[in-house]
């Protein structure tokens, strides 16, 4: 490809709503182009990188045995009030409805479509297991659509969804998909990690993201450097404490803490470390009549170390809040505790709570917490002696840095990510309601079992961008560079030579299957390398009327600080020696 | 491929809903299902179809110099309200609010988008000419979605469009376009025909229609056997009569015709040739004051041959009907003609009115037309002597066979297309409204010129179809088929002879680049059979132990009547020898 028949169009200053360094470099690469909130236009350069990571997905998912075809984008509201998720789905979830006044949505996934596909092609056990993906364009309303494509509105996405007879045989493509994902995410040239996510109600472990490393990602992975555990932070279990609770050293003693309200504030007050306070969170728990009104609610308190945070996900698996939960109205939690929030603890309750401590807590001794009353709290708490054990104890809280990792290899460490992929065992979340089954070799009609399996295929370049970057662009891994060599010559309208030379590595390169782009442009070799830094095709050949005449160009990788010289007869044998494999 | 890893699934009878042959078939074959009206998945046979048409599209696209991008599905109404058609169209514009009620619409096209693109990216004429294009999917909220993909709401559609500094320039680009169209639907191996197309009050002869030939076709294509000229029935000139007005030979005679109120029904009854009577339109035009008021109103009559049909497109360029016309409310025929419709006529108005002779019509003598009068025709008609001759004389109608072909080559013939193409000059039609301007070379900005290029992909393989298939299914041209070849093993579970030898074939096909598929599904010969033949892969080879005992394997094209008998030692050269080139 030669510049001059592609189109390139780089910005020097990044468009002010460009909050991450991702959309603020595939902007002034030219890669995308904003059309509103949340939607964007690829240019020729982003598509390119678009569609290689889209035969990427396509090859190993055809490998895979996966069977692609194409759903609809819009699709009739009907099959989503099949499943309920036309009443359950928020604003997000783009509705639209056509010249009859009939409903339809813009899809964001398409569980429902598929599993329509499935109920009228796949009726006996003789056709499972079968897996259908497409790479489609979905639609997501999101409230605060930002961060370019990495949370845009209007994106790509690959999604599968496979069907099988069992559980065990769901498991199994499961794995088959897991495996893929691996070998997507290998040839993508990324780290990345798969780590374990919260299956919900469902599926027991069957739940894993494919997170890209990056310093700049929304979301907290924990793993051990010592070991294989990897999880995302909802998910990752903080172990029991291994020491057993030390026996109590201090009197309990009422303090006054006036305006200090919150853990922190007591500490430093105190002069104690932080990690001998406990939070109090008042959660509530409602009995509904079949009418649906509230009959009777029930007070929690939970209690967490004053350095940790809680975890919803953890918090509504203990027994008794599973069924859902709800944080407790300030009426209900003075009527209980006698104050308002700020000074809240498990001694002196107005009323009973069921106290739940987290696993850390339950084995603290000598602690402060609220007195349950205005500006007052009370220091030197120890359980049994000043308060009975608690009701339960459970893990409440997110895992921090040093924790015990739960495979019990070291500590854990916490990384950023970027979630880009996701395989999900679903059961019968959608088959049963949507009554898809199969006929078993006793001819009895059984539900069947469902996975999904979703890759952000718009979102990489984004994820792939903040991992890899500096100051001066971008650094794309070869798989998914727009180009994967520019061949940069200087004076090409003035030298026949550099146009010659130029044109030869071009076409030998080409010839090899090696996508290579040949800088035309005439522009000045300031301004052409800045491009291609900021572009960030991975390799580099620069060549000049003065190299030339010593017979050597100039080959640079996009990590290099400098440019190697290269005899000019060998160049084509030396990048392709360069060139990931 | 491996039919065992693919997915396969044909019916024996098509839904009732399909009312064309392309519809019935490709659901039979399992290429699409449907989910809702005019909203189609593409099943993984019809995808690998799409796909193909894609990758012609696209190569021959890029050789063309244009450059592709993705422009986004859901668009904002802002862009549509700077060009006027957020208002100009109709219900088939599928608009949508978003949470925060503003207005999108799902794209039909990109004319505004790619303009908006333009005018930020394209600011000197040395970035001109640029040719944009993407292959992406588009919605038209029909009011009446049928012919399965033919004529669905959800479609993909590759447009391009070529933005220029003048006209000559987007001639050139235009040219450019329709030389790639004849490259790209050469490719295909379909039969079609490059027709001249209207192109509305701008462009002048700047717009061709691409139509796959298929006598179930909805367009009439009209074209020159002995010479190059092809045009639409919208656009297909009528040339003058040759021979000269007959003199008057029959008096004027009134007649009555109680009940027959068109022309056919008068012929019958007076027993005379319907290309002697003459057929009364009546039409009005409007003038509108600066409130938009009707102030004044003028009413035409057009008179056409008894067995000619009105061409409101011609109609349309008559000067004083060319800034918009009606049909005439039957309030203003009898203020005019004195009675109502099914007797009118050009002689005794009670107001005047003006008339306008189709060319025919200007060189007829002794004609027939109504008589004002309820029951009464006139025979004997003759200009000069009857009535003055009309006010104007020009092109009103439909052209037939064996009409003079415009080029001076004979007579023209008729045949039925389906419209799968188009390209288009648009002039400044969009970048005028939107400001999309470049500076010249004297530093002044100048509107862009511009050219649109579509080609409907999904409408494509129902095309295809409609030209190519017999009562046994679809015939695919080796371009475009879902797979090439297919090899049909007979007993491939029993005997270990025939399973070495097919799939010896099947990796020696492959391994040269031949999209092949090995029926492994184990079905019994006559289902197998009835299912390629449904499906239409073009090239199949039947492998059986009988077969190779004798050294032979069995080849059929689609097309042939019977198989022919191939050495297996030479079957992989013969196959290659059959392929289209």
């Amino acid at each position: 490809m030669k510049a001059s028949q592609f189109f390139i169009s780089t910005l020097k200053e990044a468009p002010a709503d460009a909050e991450v360094v991702s959309h603020q470099l595939m902007t002034r690469a030219g890669m995308i182009k904003k059309l509103g909130a949340g939607i964007y236009s690829y240019m020729p350069l982003g598509l390119r990188v678009v569609r290689k990571i889209e035969a990427i997905v396509r090859e190993e998912m055809n490998r895979a045995g996966a069977v692609e075809l194409l759903m609809p984008v819009v699709q009739p509201a009907e099959f989503w009030q099949e499943t309920g998720r036309w009443e359950a789905m928020g604003p997000e979830l783009m509705r639209v409805k056509d010249r009859h006044d009939r409903d339809f949505i813009i899809q964001p996934t398409s569980e429902e479509v598929v599993t329509d596909i499935a109920r009228q092609e796949l009726r006996s056990y003789k056709q499972l297991p079968k897996n259908f993906y497409h790479i489609q364009t979905k639609f997501r309303d999101e409230r605060r659509p930002r961060f370019g494509v990495m949370r845009s509105r209007e994106f790509i996405m690959k999604d599968a969804y496979s069907f099988d007879r069992d559980m065990a045989a769901a498991k199994a493509s499961y794995q088959v998909m897991a495996q893929a994902y691996r070998a997507i995410f290998d040839r993508f040239g990324l780290r990345y990690r798969a780590v374990a996510a919260d299956s919900g109600a469902i599926g027991g472990d069957l739940s894993e993201e494919f997170q890209v490393i990056a310093a700049t990602g929304e979301d907290a992975i924990v793993y051990s450097p010592d070991g294989d555990y990897a999880a995302n932070m909802e998910k990752a279990e903080a172990l029991a404490p291994a020491a057993p609770r030390k026996p109590a050293s201090a009197p309990m003693t009422k303090t006054p803490t006036p305006g200090k309200a919150t853990c922190a504030e007591v500490a430093e007050l105190l002069q104690v470390p932080l990690n001998t306070t406990v939070k109090s969170l008042v959660l509530a728990t409602d009995q509904v009549n079949e009418r649906g009104e509230v009959v009777k609610s029930q007070v929690w308190l939970l209690l967490l170390r004053g350095d940790h945070d809680m975890n919803e996900i953890k918090v509504g698996k203990v027994p008794g809040l599973d069924a859902g939960f709800r944080f407790a109205t300030v009426a209900e939690i003075v009527d209980h505790f006698g104050t308002k929030p700020g000074y809240l603890g498990p001694i002196g309750l107005k009323k009973p709570v069921k106290i739940v401590a987290d696993r850390e807590v339950a084995v603290m001794s000598d602690w402060v917490c609220g007195a349950n009353e205005e500006d007052f709290h009370i220091t030197g708490v120890n359980w049994g002696r000043d308060l009975p054990e608690a009701d339960a104890v459970a893990d409440l809280r997110n895992v921090v840095e040093g924790d015990l990792s739960p495979d019990g290899k070291g500590a854990l460490a916490i990384e950023r990510g970027i979630e880009v992929g996701h395989v999900f065992y679903l059961g019968t979340k959608y088959s049963k309601p949507m009554n898809a089954t199969f006929l078993d070799e006793t001819g009895k009609p059984q539900p069947m079992e469902m996975g999904c399996y979703g890759i952000g295929i718009t979102r990489l370049p984004a994820a792939a961008i903040e991992q890899n970057h500096d100051e001066r662009g971008i650094i794309w891994p070869d798989a998914i560079a727009p180009f994967t060599v520019v061949i940069c010559p200087i004076g090409m309208d003035r030298s026949a030579e550099v146009k010659a030379a130029a044109e030869k590595l071009h076409d030998e390169l080409l010839g090899a299957g090696v996508d290579v782009l040949l800088d035309d442009r005439g522009e000045r070799p300031g301004a052409m390398f800045a491009d291609w830094e900021l572009i960030g095709v991975p390799h580099r050949v620069v060549i000049s009327d003065r190299g030339l005449k010593e017979g050597q160009l100039e080959y640079q990788h996009r990590r290099d600080s400098a440019a190697t010289k290269v005899p000019a007869a060998g160049v084509f044998e030396f990048i392709q020696g360069r060139l990931a494999p």
